[in-house]
């Protein structure tokens, strides 16, 4: 099989990264006889300094003619005066709308070998921590009307939290979908007693539960949920919600794990369409110094093998080598506080490629 | 001087802890000659059983003609079927609204004795955690335009996140005031990135910051306040965000100190007027048993002395006499984790009322 797939290096330590995942697909392609076929484009910063603008729309046509986005990141100091709406991370917003990235998976689990880099109490987290959050990401205040206008109370600005029963049925379901290969518990998080659109949220997750008597469904508030994820987070499977609640929740999941240069991303349009990119952000403090840890992307590219590619296997040969270049004690620098034999980017690379 | 306050005990533990912060307050009266002459009125599912209404024009009249609220808790399993808009919660926003409560503080401060329940590691509160969250409180998705109404892709629910520059310049304000009695650092909290309302809050913030040149002013984005708050807690002072916002963070907040049954808060008006509540909620699992922390509610009461009536040598009497209850070694329920001498909600306003 010949896999196409468009790339993303990005910004800051984006590319450095995108180049150590695309060496261990390279590696799957090589061990299972599969073809990948990148298509390097630009986005965000380094679109802007080539194009002007931060996603030029032959990235978006060269994304949709590929069966899949590997994205390194996007963003840095250089671009942060431009005026809000011109910044690199736009792009993002760009391409989720442009490719019907309705779904986001972010996983947050704990690496055994870094418990100790969690920021909780051990206690809290004794036994692991494995839960993803399923955020929906092409509706909701992210992509509603905004702008300014004229008010009783003088000058003001405005942006509207909109769902359809739709947009909702579609993200629970592959909440519920997930729950089912999974731990078969759903988290649903809203603001039901306050929002109108909750309330639709709320009744429409009931409604698609129904095609899942063996999940257990919970709803909890917002506010509440952001207590839970300190307090005990084990008690989360999956976590179902909307674009700016799993924005802050999906961050505050990935950061208790205490090793956000470990977490993959997937976002999922319908059919088997996914654009894959680490949790971390550009990092442009360390970029082009060989210190990025490339893990996260490397693990988004298996996330991508197992969701798009339906190359199960070969997604689980990729974390298991993860897995092994960590117990061997392997660590980037951002995994160095409690010691380990030091590696940069690339060592971290070539480690996991010889392990596969 | 004689001060009139409108007292709403609410549900579950309500009246319980509300009965011990009025033995403290009456006990202050004698020690300092003060009256404090308290008129009780229903809200939340007290209201709703007694009235049909969770807010009766009543309990708004007699607040209205008080100096300040004092409230214990509302809510409970009891009214969890009424329908999301008739909820005994609901009460709650209409004080707000009704009364001009803006202004939401909520401190969250890590108390020695209990520093153990945190839920962080040691090393991360190390020297302790004093930070507040000023919450904008009548504007925003809370308050803006709601409603259900069919579109492109179908039946749809929707909220208006609307803020005028007038109300953004009145919370940070509040929250620049507030910094110059403490660390003088202000960390404003929005979605720049993407929300329309954000950019113009970040815009009227860095006015009002003009005003106070000894105070630091940063930006952060939501997404990574939640992060932040659980990695670095200690790196905040005040922090001033949107009532959305503010609803998150503020619970993240309360949670990582380990003690939300320690944690006040004051919502205040233009002028001097407030309302004053503990952070927990109504708890109807051990209501009526004696056994409720009712520091939280003593503690809110300290802040009304201080802010709403100017009484801060009164206010230091009341702070001071639990903590010395706590480094006596009593304990409730709720901070028995690490052991201690038992109490129960009335031995500890007996103990702290003696300690005045
Ligand atoms: C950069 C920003 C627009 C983006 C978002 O808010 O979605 C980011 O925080 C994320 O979570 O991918
Ligand atoms: C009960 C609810 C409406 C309320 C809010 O969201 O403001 C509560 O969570 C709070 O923070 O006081």
């Amino acid at each position: 099989m010949n896999y196409k797939i468009a790339v993303v290096p990005g910004d800051g330590i984006g590319p450095e990264v995108i180049d150590q995942a695309l060496r261990v697909l390279d590696r799957i392609g090589e061990k299972y006889n599969h073809t990948f076929t990148y298509t390097k484009v630009l986005a965000g910063g380094a679109a802007i300094d080539a194009t002007g603008k931060c996603l030029p729309q032959e990235t978006i046509d060269v994304c949709k003619a590929s069966d899949a986005v590997l994205l390194g990141a996007v963003g840095g100091w250089k671009w942060d005066n431009l005026p809000g709406d011109e910044r690199p991370e736009r792009a993002l917003l760009g391409l989720r709308k442009e490719l019907g990235l309705f779904a986001n998976l972010r996983p947050a689990m704990l690496f055994e070998e870094l418990s100790q880099a969690c920021p909780l109490k051990p206690e809290i987290i004794e036994g692991g921590l494995d839960l993803v959050v399923v955020r929906e990401l092409t509706g909701g205040i992210y992509f509603g009307e905004k702008g300014t206008k004229e008010t009783e109370m003088g000058p003001a600005a405005y942006d509207v939290e909109l769902y359809s029963e739709e947009e909702v049925r579609r993200i629970a379901i592959v909440a519920f979908d997930m729950a089912m290969k999974r731990n078969k518990k759903v988290t649903s998080i809203d603001k039901a007693n306050v929002l109108e659109s909750s309330r639709l949220w709320r009744r429409v997750v009931a409604e698609v539960a129904k095609d899942y008597p063996e999940v257990e469904l919970n709803n909890l508030y917002v506010d509440n949920a952001a207590m839970q994820m300190v307090l005990n987070p084990k008690q989360f499977d999956v976590i179902v919600t909307s674009n700016i609640f799993g924005d802050i929740l999906s961050d505050e999941a990935s950061q208790i794990t205490g090793s956000i240069g470990m977490l993959p991303s997937a976002s999922l349009a319908k059919g088997n369409f996914g654009m894959y990119e680490p949790v971390h952000g550009s990092a442009p403090d360390i970029a082009g110094q060989n210190k990025a840890n490339p893990m996260a992307t490397i693990l988004s590219a298996a996330m991508m093998l197992r969701y798009t590619f339906g190359l199960g296997q070969e997604a689980d040969d990729i974390e298991n080598a993860v897995k092994k270049v960590l117990s061997d004690g392997y660590r980037t620098p951002d995994l160095m506080a409690n010691g380990g034999k030091a590696i940069g980017t690339k060592e971290a690379g070539e480690l996991i490629t010889s392990a596969i």
